[in-house]
């Protein structure tokens, strides 16, 4: 395996540090032109293309569109159908998760200045919100989890899930986790026909104002496409890790760390920081030696060979400033010490503190959302959460002394943009 | 003028309110290509492209890009050549905005858990955020102040305004306005050119974080195209304003409510709302008799014929119920006890309540934001605010213990969705 090494003294590091970073995801323009006729098609003959698409794409053999709805007796069927450990651990990480992100509620405020004007915002969550699920391989419990409990924390009242069913296939762990996440209706639809019809509303499925969940290129495409029209997530990138490391740990628990990044997809990201250059060979050695045993060792070594790095830093204080640059999705401060270094760290979706804490207790079960911002856009956005479910309203109420004191700035101001009629209608009202 | 004239209890009102708020931002192709080549070219060939294009689309005579940086002295003089009036005017309307929007800080936040867990959430201000303001007839420097002032409550620490200037013209007001609200540098470029500067960065444009601020369709095809690259605010559609009235008021002042949006542009929409039929037609009547003295009336009679409508409605209560139809952008709740109706409400940019509050403060100097979300988008978006120039980090600190407990909680769900690494990294930590 030819593992990446660099070093932050090299004289080329800045360039070979942005080759290993960059990466743009390609719009397919033959993604975009079929996600464009699906989603016309959807909008226009509604149920019926939503059927036509659903029995072609998932070969399901459906005779009427209201076969797509699944009820909730068979997610329960699923629920009590799981084995003990895996429904208590379902369980166990939606109550946690639950419980953290009610921190993350927002109040609405307001005051009122002496002369009696009121100011304020109110704070109300989304009506309704659709969350998509990925069918087959990608089906994972964890994500239904983190994308519908901060929805239903927020006070969002009908949460529409859909996931496709490719031959009928389910996966009984998503639905479970749907039933223990408070889920309100599930549709058996995907791809960019099933986010057509959440954005547009069709006989059977009710048009939602947000759409939120992870999907493949269609529907990457399709959110891209209705965003405006409702409200959508980010578009995600490759999955990433940074380990800022000190090297007082096993390095095989390093190494699992960027394997458990790396085994998303060949695509995916994984990089550590380490000033000792025995540490960064223990880990490349334990690298090589527990790979063969990993299932996914092929996806593992095609990631961390086309984007991996072992990187020898100067110090700690550098790793904190290489790791502002990269703006990682997931940051693994695994240091004896991990508290003295936050304030210096300034954009990461999510940080892991300290050698106990790895990357994979937040995917599932620490509490905090696992969906977060990749490709750097940590630099500009954050982990998805329950602010994400709730909107605000301003609200303005003017005494009549301060209708004539603000009437006069508002209409001085007016003129200078030469609008008239917003400075008379703020001018009938002064005294 | 011929006014749209609606009532609730027609047969066929629901059909004709939605035909009078359909509106489709059309993207059009053309301006799609040739967006898409600007960006091209200015991620390729950087301040020659730049400079190309201002020269060509703005008639600037520039022997070279360092030109286009406006100096602090000359935003300096064009705030000391303001008339005292509108000096005064604008450093009011620019604390109280301030004053407001301090409200809005969300600070970090940490828990402990019994068992030595720490959890929360960090907040960061953006490092660098570019404002993009018009130049020529839509320069508003009251639409500086609005997106400038919670950029720097929030603490963004360099804030890019980009102001076109077509043959060398500036607006003293605008220049003045950023002065004022504490903007970084000023570079006098527009254009998709500008936002692609702003995006990718030049020799002389540092690359931003987010782009914020209003264009033309261009300006908004670009924003389009670097989102994700970087933040972008909401693309907005023609302004609204929709008017709840108890008919308790002169009609003059609400023609004059309904004229201040309509003077916006021919797209724009103004409603109103009211269970009385004689205040209706009284309003109708004082449109007509106002409308010959205003400078706009043709973009204002254009707007109200197009897209404006007296609705007769059977209460208040109905009346709330279409709003949140609707969801505008501004909804003026001119009643005499507007706080009773406040729950009701669910969607709308912002509410101005009583008979004093009309809209148009809220344009200047009241305080909260003017950027507002608009075609029904209130649904799901909130004003501009100081959470938009910040963002969030979760934190994790496991404790040892604890990395026993959730690290098989972890291991099973991880198992569940076929991820090995995971379930290793999460198990090497359990004792």
């Amino acid at each position: 395996m030819k593992l990446n090494r660099l070093s932050s003294t090299d004289a080329t590091f800045d360039e070979a540090l942005h080759a290993l970073l960059a990466f743009e995801s390609t719009q397919d323009e033959t993604v975009n032109n079929t996600v464009n006729h699906i989603l016309t098609d959807i909008k226009k003959r509604g149920d019926d293309a939503l059927l036509d698409y659903t029995r072609r794409f998932d070969h399901l053999e459906l005779s009427s569109i209201s076969e797509v709805e699944l009820p909730k007796s068979d997610w329960q069927h699923a629920l009590q159908r799981l084995q003990t450990a895996e429904r208590e651990a379902l369980e166990q990480a939606a109550q946690r998760i639950r419980l953290y992100h009610e921190k993350q509620l927002s109040q609405s405020w307001q005051y009122t200045e002496p002369d009696g004007t009121l100011l304020g915002q109110k704070i109300t969550a989304l009506d309704r919100v659709g969350l998509y699920v990925p069918g087959g391989k990608a089906s994972y419990p964890s994500s239904v989890l983190m994308n519908a409990i901060p929805a239903k924390v927020a006070g969002v009242n009908e949460l529409i899930m859909v996931v496709p069913t490719p031959h009928g296939e389910k996966n009984d762990l998503v639905l479970a986790a749907a039933a223990i996440a408070a889920v309100d209706r599930i549709f058996t639809i995907g791809g960019a026909q099933a986010i057509g019809a959440l954005a547009y509303g069709t006989g059977i499925i009710p048009k939602v104002d947000k759409i939120v969940g992870p999907g493949n290129a269609y529907v990457a495409a399709a959110k891209r496409f209705v965003f405006g029209l409702v409200g959508i997530d980010m578009v995600a990138g490759p999955s990433e890790i940074l380990v800022i490391c000190d090297g007082n740990i096993d390095p095989d628990w390093i190494a699992m760390d960027l394997f458990s990044q790396a085994e998303h997809d060949e695509q995916a990201q994984a990089i550590l920081l380490c000033p000792h250059q025995d540490f960064l060979d223990a880990v490349a050695a334990s690298i090589t030696r527990q790979l063969e045993a990993m299932p996914r060792k092929e996806v593992i070594r095609a990631s961390l060979e086309a984007r991996g790095a072992l990187i020898k830093v100067r110090d700690l204080e550098e790793a904190c400033l290489i790791a502002n640059r990269i703006a990682p999705e997931h940051l693994e401060l695994s240091v004896s010490n991990p508290e003295q270094w936050i304030d210096k760290l300034k954009h990461a979706g999510a940080i892991f503190m300290g050698h106990h804490t790895c990357e994979a207790l937040g995917d599932y079960c620490a509490g905090p959302n696992h969906v977060l911002p990749t490709s750097g856009t940590a630099r500009f956005s954050s982990p998805l959460g329950v602010y994400d479910f709730q909107k605000r309203t301003s609200l303005i109420q003017v005494s009549p002394q301060s209708a004539s004191t603000l009437g006069t700035i508002a209409a001085t101001l007016a003129r200078g943009e030469g609008l008239q009629a917003h400075a008379m209608s703020a001018e009938f009202r002064c005294k």
